[in-house]
């Protein structure tokens, strides 16, 4: 990697985490100058614009999603074990990989509003992280582990809103149990769906 | 009422409806003024800061959510078919309320690494909200419709998830599957609790 790619992987980093603190529409080239403590003009350099900057962070964090949640969870065995790996790895990157949760989380509820590239970008990397969801629980089902019959992407939608909760009533509530809630819901879920 | 409160739960109103769109944060004097066509200077004379703005926007979103959600439900007989009210009225209020969608869900990932008395009365009502659910499951426990051990906080947990993920799937992902996938849901998880 060249000095100026490193410095920008670094950069961008430092974005993700600002992201998950004040949002994407919150984050500026003048806030993130300040969290770097580099020149403005500096960061001009490297991202020409607000929406350039909200779209690397979003490629970003889409990349350190993969490789804290999802590539893991693939080195685990096919079925009931890696769907769980991937619901655990996720709690973790809510709580460990960022001060003020889940940037996606952050970024979702100011974007659905707003039309445009970054919004598109926003979509897809959900989409993409539901489909990872769905096909997990698919191979759990062919693994025999999870009912023939199962709707694989009703338990995405379901493992999703474990999620959302969880997020909610630990960052907002800061509700000790949270985690344990969400993991009794989780078991519910698998339970429900054998 | 009188005129000048008049004017005030009109301005109120508008300004909900704007934090559906913009969030608490990006609410501001000057968006309001242009929201609701009138000057700086006379919203100035109704809320003195931005921080009254925000705190009388909860306020009022609060006495709007119990006026469309709570109290149409509370007139349904005890048990499920009010438990089921609460959820299919939740369901309307992100709906057909405002045009951004849950004005609460916009607060709170803006909000959650915010203290102060605005972050407080938002984490106030949500906590009242969670009490409601709970507690509407636990009569219908009582009237024998949900299982005698039933854990209700767990239910209110696992419905919140069901709303957050429509919320994220309505809003974000524009998926026209988003209510059945809610709906499915919620009739597995009372299922379950039988």
């Amino acid at each position: 990697m060249s000095k100026g790619a490193a410095t920008r992987e670094r950069i961008l980093d430092q974005a993700v985490e600002l992201t998950s603190l004040v949002g994407l529409e919150g984050l500026s080239i003048g806030g993130l100058a300040k969290a770097t403590e580099m020149s403005k003009s500096g960061l001009f350099a490297h991202f020409a614009s607000k929406k350039g900057l909200q779209l690397r962070v979003i490629e970003t964090a889409r990349a350190r999603f993969i490789e804290a949640v999802v590539s893991p969870a693939l080195r685990r065995p096919r079925g009931e074990l890696r769907l769980r790996a991937l619901f655990e790895n996720w709690l973790e990157w809510e709580k460990e990989r960022t001060t003020g949760g889940c940037p996606f989380v952050a970024a979702a509820h100011e974007m659905d509003d707003r039309p445009g590239p970054v919004r598109d970008a926003l979509v897809a990397s959900q989409r993409d992280w539901i489909d990872t969801l769905a096909t997990a629980a698919r191979i759990a089902v062919e693994e025999g582990h999870l009912a023939r019959d199962l709707d694989v992407r009703q338990l995405a939608y379901d493992v999703y809103g474990l999620f959302l909760a969880y997020h909610l009533y630990h960052r907002l509530l800061l509700d000790p149990e949270a985690a344990r809630r969400a993991r009794a819901g989780f078991e519910r879920l698998l339970d429900a769906s054998r």
